[in-house]
């Protein structure tokens, strides 16, 4: 199977993490949620360990909870000692409430509005990672207000061509995120920051995109953004206490795509900015990384149950399962690729091809197009692999669609994380 | 402007439906849905009065509510008296507890599960709008099981070419929706319909896509429609009493799309509908439509307000808003184009070039690129128009956002229909 915590157990059945999915599917209910929780502490070490083992002391993983956010995960990621990346005070109040130490907390996002400006400093948040000068200058103000200096981080663009590598766009000169390096406009607002009385600037940030399936296009992140900490500290003598390099180490959703070694990637990575620090003559600043989908994406699951199975003669087949686009909207908004298990029977023959669709009533509602798979009937489990990122976080309630639970899995027990949402739920902000 | 409900006051702000949006972003914060209650109502009244005028007695439109689904809206359509469609118990659930007669609804979907239908029936909803063979069967042994004869539509797909007629692509025989026309198969699903002792096939069902500005291709699936009805009519004596031609009639979300005659198409399709019935020597049988966006779309519209604004110099600028793919998923997904209102300036000279762009930490979250606006300042307010339909009700929680709440504006007074979602709400199922 494609990943370790994969079985299948005497009675035929998929196992996950150990545990039975037919049997969780009926203590539980479809859809559902799973998520092993031993796999993402797992991945939380390994980061965790390459980072302390080759990078500076003080160099840490944040996890962009983004990918999956429940007060659950904080206090998961809060026990084993990292930091989080959160984008907005709904994930900071998630935080806040789930007795996460928020001056470990860095806040991310395009446009902080002044009062979640306020609200976020009122919490103690450790970083504002600002975005740009009209929030640099509301973070001084808010800041001022309070009687504070605000820690901060200034999120750049390195302006790496998206072309060149695809997917990754997110740190193109043209994103919508953070200052350009390439304009001239990252060095001034530099130079606005550091003559800020309520901001104390602490280093910089960028973010070169998703799913990436090796180091090399952090090596060309890291030469841009070391290159530009040197002409900074030639010129004006500042030199930043660290630079966060951003997520963006991929997730293997089907097997064609590599396994990755995050460990070693992040050695390569590490040895790197070691040689381009000595070339330039910089002292290696602390590294952060923003690990959001590879530390969550591939330890989750989610059960569907089948409904219709439709045979469109000459054409093509259907499997709808109880949950779809409002469960995983990946497929509808990228054509994500997902490895699909009939979980009630994962070793028959897989004579039978089809497009798995939600129960939306959307063209586009699918999970996956040309599935093969045993010909399954009404009723059996279906099981969709590594949705443990972007699911639940990008979950509607579109076809006024109840959104299923998170329930979590580890050598001990099984635990609900979030609770199923009911139909009194859907309606309770309805006049 | 538009449309005739939007106009610019004495202060020169963008008033909609007679209020000043300003004022109303004041009063409610941002965003905010706004709804033209009077305008919704005038829709209704000009789909009704068409079908009355022009088809046979017993001819209405539902309303596809999956367009926006919430208790007010059930009332306002069972105040005007016409049908709703729902999709989902979720849409069932908030119709039933607005109050909605549910005699007067149909129930949709691709994939309902046996306790859906049992929940339906057991709800006394009038008709069930049945997909595929696996659901005849579960409707008929749940209507079996409570001593009921349930009404049901088949829903067929007619096999209009998609590549004919771009974007409608529902009614296709390789659609996930409905029983093939063309494969012979709806004809034998038909046969066990008749069959089976508690189920009342009352006539059929299709719907060809949406987004159509003209009559024309409803006239080619009347065509396959009828066609069908006669054939089955000649070989085994069964005329249905209803004809479902489904939704489609699009909305104008830009000045450079038509303006559409809701009521002159409607006429269009009925006078085809009557030729083509007396060709085949058929009594036109009753004629449903469901109207959703058509409805709803252009009585919607949406408030924000202006957070960073970045000028790349030489590349592009950036507006951001403190809402986005969250409140409005639709240009992230399909590439929607929409009007873009600088709500508190809509007089000044469009001198500023910009890419308005929401709040999530996803560089696909845009509302729309390259819109022509006064340059706007931090805090002032802008107008999205049209998006009444397919937004509340596609909204997300993603990057922990809360949703916006739903405010209806008539001549008389302006209220909440939805209330605002709170930091305490996103976390309420949270362990």
């Amino acid at each position: 199977m494609i990943y370790d915590n994969l079985a299948v157990n005497e009675k035929g059945h998929l196992t996950f993490a150990g545990y039975d999915t037919v049997e969780l599917a009926e203590k539980y209910g479809t859809p559902l949620y799973l998520m092993d929780e031993d796999k993402i502490r797992q991945r939380v070490r390994e980061y965790k360990k390459a980072m302390s083992d080759f990078m500076p002391q003080g160099s840490v993983p944040e996890f962009a909870s983004k990918a999956f956010s429940c007060r659950q995960i904080y206090r998961i990621m809060a026990e084993e000692g990292i930091d989080i990346d959160i984008v907005s005070v709904g994930e900071l109040y998630t935080a806040v409430t789930a007795g996460f130490p928020m001056e470990r907390a860095f806040f991310h996002g395009n446009n902080k509005t002044d009062s979640d400006i306020e609200f976020a400093i009122e919490n103690g948040v450790g970083y504002f990672v600002v975005d740009n000068e009209d929030e640099l200058y509301a973070v001084d103000r808010c800041a001022s207000k309070r009687g504070v200096v605000q820690k901060i981080l200034l999120r750049v663009t390195p302006g790496i061509d998206p072309h060149t590598h695809k997917k990754i766009s997110t740190g193109s000169v043209e994103s919508k995120f953070g200052i350009a390096i390439g304009t001239g406009q990252a060095e001034e607002t530099v130079l606005k920051a550091l003559d800020l009385e309520n901001i104390e600037l602490c280093g910089y940030h960028c973010h070169i995109g998703s799913q990436i399936f090796d180091a090399e296009p952090f090596h060309t992140a890291s030469e841009i953004m070391l290159k530009f900490i040197a002409d900074i500290k030639d010129k004006y003598g500042y030199s930043p206490d660290m630079l966060n390099l951003g997520g963006g180490l991929g997730v293997r959703y089907v097997e064609s795509e590599p396994e990755i070694d995050y460990y070693g990637e992040l050695r390569k990575i590490a040895e790197t900015i070691k040689k381009q620090c000595a070339q330039l003559q910089l002292d290696m600043p602390k590294i952060l990384t923003e690990p959001g989908r590879s530390l969550v994406g591939d330890s989750g699951i989610t059960l569907y149950t089948v409904g219709s199975v439709k045979e469109i003669k000459g054409y093509k087949n259907y499997v709808s399962v109880d949950g779809g686009m409002t469960d995983n909207p990946r497929y509808t908004l990228y054509e994500s690729p997902y490895t699909v298990i009939l979980a009630s029977r994962p070793e028959d023959k897989k004579d039978f091809t089809a497009t798995v669709a939600g129960r939306c009533c959307e063209s586009g509602d699918l999970i996956q197009e040309d599935v093969a798979m045993p010909r399954p009937e009404r009723g059996e489990i279906l099981a969709v692999l590594t949705t443990g990122a972007y699911n639940y976080s990008m979950a509607s309630n579109y076809n006024r669609i109840p959104r299923p639970p998170v329930v979590m899995l580890n050598s001990e027990r099984d635990y609900i994380a979030v609770k199923r949402e009911t139909l009194e739920d859907i309606c309770r902000l309805d006049v």
